[in-house]
């Protein structure tokens, strides 16, 4: 049986005739006008739907599923939706009144940017538990945290050296659109109209969109709904497949700042994903362990409901992704456990910075989860490594991750006294002269080592894969050689230039 | 029937019993000697040809296609070559007298490096427009520039320190063909002969053959004619699958100077072709948009003929691969418009150097497409976006991309400014005084910021991926880092040094 | 026939009722015992061992199997193993006596951590060679060389500037064990027991090991034995899909000290490996060039059993992983031939250094293999080579990887010549003032041009995959760049600080 459904999985992958391929499956009239001339406009985008479980399956079938295996979490939907797939026009035509993107295309009021607001009249838990997710808020958390804001303009902006001290032309929208917010997400905004002359029905009027395309973790859509369901579940096919594959947290996880791609992938768990994954199950709710898969996937282990081969439940699904994080591990400077409120522009640490911890080392404990909700998630995710693993194994690991979040902070502490000294002796403008702590070259080379090799080290360790990322690749050897040139920078003007010091 | 295409296909990779595999098609006798011996002493090679559509089908048949499935661009091909499959000897033995290597073996005259000159014999129209593809002078462009072969001796050569001025002992031959003439192209050349004893037929003789082995893009060939097409399509499968595959372009596009490679893979693109290229056809010609694959590789936006589901043409195939490029991103030292001519030696900017910019920005617009011919070549890349992003997202996307290309080649001009100065200033041996620009420590650094960091994050913008590639992994937070550290180079030195300015 | 076994593969990765799939293969009673618990609390260790060959076949029949598709090397086994699956038992209860961590079970001996030891009743030739294999040694190769011990603390210490020196806090037995010991293993140590509560069984007592969990290569077990052959052959699975694909290796070696996988990624052969590699056969033995591999993986040119198409033995499996590798490409300082002793702490240079060469470039010839010795392992590795390329192809390809041995080695001589001036001149404290030679920051830089760059360009040149790796990617440009930094920075300190040269 299993056989057959493989063979019917790749002939439906290739359509005979270009026809939608779950013929049985009711169409709305809206969206066969919408198919009508968007095959051959994008038959990109449309056939990647026929593909897709919406294409396939009716709600009113979804929600005749009962336990664990049920995808669609809202209780109901409106009647209009429930008897046939979910295609063009149920989506972008959904809550009209709340997209400022609504206009009107061939007599349908539609919209472009389809949001979680939208995506939650079926995936109502999904959507809720997202809103709650560090990542919905990772537009503001960036643009509205004025020390972010320093080291970003530090990255991004056009630098003019003057008077001894770097100025910033301040980088412009499209920059800052394909850099830091590709990731983060876009603000989007309708700033007019404009009307284009299309292949297949002359003039059409389209509005323009500031901040366009993107499909950011933390997109602040058109409904002031925040993120994009697509940038995980790929539109317009929304595979499970595709978000539980490493490759989709790959495409914002790979740089040297968070390491998680290169540092799974050369792990045990990414060998045997890499080596075997093209016999493993992807597509199967909920998702048994060792019989659907054989090595967690980042979904695994952060997101997914994972069952064991009782079905018992081992993990649920949970898309507030730090439900199985007691650490915040990217440092700031400094890991630390995480915040309590995903919007993070709430916290103040000691010395009044919108700041996790402060350049000592401290925490802002009153914005941070307690040592029992640490406690809680930590067994959370342990459950998921049991799944395969001995309690002593896991707790070696655990001791071992720990021990690092301790040593890497205290490296990154030696730095920064080193930098303390450095701004001290008036080598470099800190805060003390009100100088900027990311711009100079010194300060540039105190950065790579928390946000570079500090960050990579602990990945290493918490994904049980020391080897070369812990060690020579962006790991403790970069992070020790960075301390030393910092000290010979140190050392040279200190002999030459002996400036005054306090 | 797909289906039983595709159980064909993996029973077809295991031969049963060794026997060619495609027995219906007639396998000439000259060819039959060759794998008498050959299977024996070399099997990959034979068992490779075996599983290829040279062996499977006869110039015959493939001229019976008709319309754009064809894949034997030659109007006809000789006789003698028509009716059996493409085997050894039809390749090895072509046109003898144009070969320098070819030689008499156990009988038959044949030569070892089968070239485009060859392969055009049925491929015409292939080898036509690889002829003026960039890459088929890749071995001029590179070894008959002055500038480059400065660039090239400052990386490749044994540097010397001597009267406070760098020396370079030349990189030998085998140097130079593994390293930049390993994608770019040795010159073959015949330089004798040699006699080895063989295991099945005793004492033999071989042509000797300087700059062998290579397939780099720009081989200059025993025949004269340029390139290898077995850089792409691999011998001696040839499949157009492997061509198709992103692989294959990572081979030489994977290092921080063009890494499309790194950058593709970690895009929303690469995720979908990462995740279900498995699911997908990488054998149809032509290449359906949705039907064949759901997300193009670099053939697809860069070379593929690729048609809608209606069977309408988005893109011809092309073997000039910069058709579809207005851009050339490169950066030599800023990106720019693409060259006219493929032979880039022939360029000179207005200082009179070879090189498509001066170390001011100014581009040799003479030597450079125009704006019209950009646009055509941009409105024919945007054809394979619109297959599945429509018009807002397109023209969004491409603002972006050109935002970048002006916003690197400032920051480019900021980091020559600051080595123009260290120049002036007497602290390193620039163009002024006749030294080269590469071979001291600062100016290598400054090679940095437009050889490795502009290219990155241009190449990260081109595919919109902005992220990790477009910020921290060799994007700009590491330019704005080297423009620093650059500055604080010069300053320390100004401040100690105090040498007399001009 | 091919074909019915694929799809077996497929069935019977997905058991309908997760009972044990190869039910007609008798289970023992202990192991019986060991599952009903285990299937619950532990379910994908469960599920990969029913997966696994060793619960499909027993060894008995295992020993039937005449000529080189014999998998159990050694003549006989004894006589309780041999008709049952090999469980969870047969190796959990080996040799109790000899296992410092064996404790009783539910009324078992069991020990937790199964080794070579245990692995050579059924496979006695893998694991004797394993036991001349360096990598076996890693742990007291690292361990136990004092000079190596100054690296190590180098990397992972925490450093502290007094006096115009480094010293370094010794890192801690969790860094160690996640970093440089994940990969050559740690040396386990029972400390103590603990009793736990457990969900079935309440009250448990179990051993507590010191340097658990560890599967580095180098494991020093609790039985004596050294080495994991789960490294490679992954636990509970122990599939030689897993061994033969190069993800394995990548666990290891994808860091910039010996980044193979990298450099195999991006060459001819890793390429048509990503393409093609699904349709290739990874389970057969022997291992048929051409039928059921195209293109070598890490496993093909260094440890498996290859045959031609006619059967005739291409190369011996060794799991003594040097036996067909001349050249020791990692460079301490200098590549070198291979030691002849798998215990490289008995090397002394001709300065009494635990080092293959000396600073001066001279190797350790008594402790290095000779001439008549590296010419057969050349042979043997080019016999693999020689099943898809020509003698010329061959012998061009290693000439020029053996130029760039002498040539890496040359420019990292002419580096440590700088570094000696430096040292002379008093501006940092080398082996003559009995200075740990990579602790300052000068000599760190030093480091990275034996360690990271001459290496890569080694890898690269060995894998005939120049381009990138052997140019940019950390290789001649980085080592260029390198070298010409330190000359700038004695320069710098030499024109300023004017110390007396002796």
């Amino acid at each position: 049986m299993k056989l057959i459904l493989l063979l019917v999985a790749v002939a439906s992958f290739f359509p005979a005739d270009g026809e939608i391929a779950a013929a049985e499956v009711k169409v709305s009239e809206a969206t066969q006008a919408c198919i009508e001339c968007h095959r051959v406009v994008h038959p990109g985008i449309v056939a990647d739907w026929q593909r897709s479980r919406h294409a396939a399956v009716t709600p009113q079938e979804a929600l005749g599923v009962q336990g664990v295996g049920r995808k669609v979490s809202s209780p109901a939907v409106p009647g209009g939706l429930a008897e046939t797939a979910v295609g063009c026009a149920e989506c972008h035509t959904l809550r009209p009144g709340e997209h400022a993107d609504t206009f009107e295309h061939n007599g349908t009021d539609i919209h472009i940017v389809v949001s979680p607001g939208d995506c939650r009249t079926c995936h109502v838990q999904e959507a809720d538990q997202y809103s709650k997710n560090i990542m919905a808020h990772a537009y503001k958390n960036l643009a509205d945290n004025a020390l972010y804001n320093d080291l970003e303009r530090s990255i991004l902006g056009r630098a003019q050296r003057k008077g001894g001290r770097w100025t910033f032309e301040p980088p412009n929208a499209a920059t800052k659109a394909e850099s830091c917010y590709y990731c983060h997400g876009t603000k989007l905004k309708v700033t007019g109209k404009e009307v284009r002359n299309t292949d297949l029905a002359g003039e059409l009027e389209f509005p323009q969109i500031e901040g366009w395309p993107n499909q950011g973790v933390g997109r602040v859509n058109l409904d002031g709904t925040l993120g994009s369901c697509a940038a995980c579940h790929t539109r317009h096919q929304f595979s499970i497949e595709t978000a539980r594959k490493p490759y989709t947290c790959k495409e914002c996880h790979v740089g040297p700042d968070v390491p998680v791609n290169k540092v799974y992938e050369s792990s045990k768990h990414g060998n045997l994903f890499s080596t075997h994954n093209q016999d493993w199950e992807f597509k199967a709710v909920p998702w048994t362990i060792g019989k659907d898969f054989a090595a967690p996937t980042c979904a695994a282990c952060h997101v997914s409901l994972v069952v064991n081969t009782e079905g018992d439940v081992v993990a649920q699904r949970s898309h507030q992704m730090n439900d199985r994080l007691p650490w915040r591990l990217f440092g700031l400077v400094y890991a630390h456990p995480h915040p309590i409120s995903p919007d993070t522009t709430v916290i103040r640490n000691r010395n009044g910075q919108p700041l996790p911890t402060d350049l000592d080392g401290g925490v802002a404990t009153p914005f941070l989860i307690d040592a029992a909700e640490m406690d809680r998630r930590r067994r959370t995710l342990q459950a998921v490594c049991l799944g395969c693993h001995g309690t002593s194994w896991v707790n070696g690991q655990w001791a071992r991750f720990e021990n690092t979040v301790r040593e890497t902070n205290a490296k990154t502490l030696d730095a920064t006294r080193i930098l303390q000294r450095v701004w001290a002796a008036g080598l470099a403008a800190g805060p003390d002269r009100k100088g900027s702590p990311f711009d100079e070259a010194i300060e540039r080379r105190w950065a790579d080592i928390w946000l570079l090799y500090a960050n990579t080290t602990r990945f290493a360790s918490a994904m049980g894969c020391g080897g070369d990322y812990g060690v020579f690749a962006n790991g403790r050897y970069e992070m020790n050689k960075a301390i030393a040139e910092m000290q010979d920078w140190f050392d040279l003007r200190q002999a030459l230039l002996r400036p005054k010091t306090p």
